[in-house]
């Protein structure tokens, strides 16, 4: 039987899984399975969960974060097995600070400060509309203008720092009209030649670009390793033809990617 | 002067920034400042780091997620006041599951299962793919369609969706050309009639519709008052007709939009 694991929350959830899994990912030979209980903000909820919790075997592990005393503290004494971070945090916090904390719900996913949420929102909206290259003329107002080629992670990383670190991401996607250029020696697409100092290319082993296309599209000629190989091989070549700084991502995440880039951005 | 925050990780720094900020949201009346510091993953720059705040005043507080036991070390020893959460978790989980940790770096926001990363990845393809109603061949494929007046939070929520729960979500803007339709008794949108049971409609207030849409095109008649209250009471109006399910995300950030749309999924 896999053990369980909750995270429960009385809010989105989204921090104390986060933290939960960043845990867990410590114990590589445990066979666990997640359960994500958001919302669990009054008093009949809680109980409810901890009646249901408390008659499973093995006995589930709750990682919790209630900013309501009066929850938190009803889930603890319920005999359920429980880590809550802001019951082991806060009081030492206080301390540290110097100041008293004043309990608030869904401060942290929720709107927060308004002029970095409506930034965030707008970057997100500036990697839709200037996604894949098919507009190029706003490319003056971004922070970053990735290139590639097609399923590198280009597409989800721009988003991925709008919608995290509110930064303007467009992309532009490496074609063979790009290469024909390239190779000839000739010059970098018109679209990108004002902006060289916003490029960063995205490069990626082959076999790895094959299996992420054979999952798009198994048993194309664009998933086969032939095409892969002549691919990256030239957008590799551009890279080092324009000078144009790379970021190898063929073993990351796109949470991963987006840090990078907004490391080198600062 | 305010306290200066630090998130210190020896990978993106993504969690860590999570649980600080959930955790600060509770000192409402705390001045302080944030700085993320992610890839701090040898000895050398913990010692940088610790030397560089040392020196601050007021004394800095530090959220740290290092995985590593010797840097760790370095960190706290170092006398910087500082709150790791795997220096603080890792003991009394090993004690709960009755099993030994094993540290592995990056694995939470790597790419870990490379079945529900992709997963994910292509959900967020998806929701740019059929995002503001261009393309609705696909809806067939779709677990959640959402409809919405312009800047109702549609794109924004679906690419989250995707990111975050791997959910493959659409969305189908509201234009005038529906309103007619619906206003005259008639149908819905022809787009959307085969999937009713997929759709969700986003409403939203009028006077924060106006706050939205005055950023991205101060001054202009899509942003006056007039004209998101006529289009909110046409929407508003329209969900009723045909039934639609309705979230209020007014007062919501799209992480607790996400939220609650895949609370209502299970």
């Amino acid at each position: 039987m896999k053990r369980k694991v909750y995270f429960v929350s009385d809010h989105t959830g989204l921090t104390v899984e986060a933290i939960g899994k960043a845990l867990l990912s410590q114990f590589p030979d445990l066979d666990y399975q997640t359960v994500l209980v958001p919302f669990v903000d009054d008093l009949k909820k809680v109980e409810e969960l901890a009646r249901k919790i408390a008659l499973e075997t093995p006995q589930p592990v709750v990682f919790s974060s209630l900013v309501n005393g009066e929850l938190r503290a009803a889930l603890q004494h319920s005999g359920v097995r429980c880590f809550d971070f802001f019951e082991t945090y806060t009081a030492p916090l206080e301390s540290a600070l110097g100041v008293h904390s004043a309990p608030r719900l869904g401060k942290h996913h929720g709107i927060g400060d308004p002029g970095s949420y409506h930034n965030r929102m707008h970057a997100v909206h500036f990697a839709v509309d200037n996604d894949d290259g098919t507009v190029t003329r706003h490319y003056g107002e971004s922070d970053l203008i990735l290139i590639g080629v097609s399923r590198s992670g280009k597409t989800p990383t721009c988003l991925y720092l709008g919608l995290q670190y509110g930064v303007r991401a467009a992309n532009y996607p490496l074609t063979d009209d790009d290469f024909d250029l390239a190779d000839a020696g000739e010059v970098l697409p018109d679209a990108l030649r004002a902006y060289r100092g916003k490029l960063v290319g995205l490069r990626i082993e082959p076999d790895q670009l094959q299996r992420i296309r054979a999952e798009r599209r198994p048993n194309s000629r664009y998933a086969s390793l032939e095409q892969c190989r002549h691919e990256t091989d030239l957008a590799d070549a551009l890279y080092r033809r324009f000078d144009i700084p790379v970021l190898d991502v063929t073993a990351m995440s796109i949470e991963e990617i987006a840090a990078r880039l907004v490391q080198r951005l600062k």
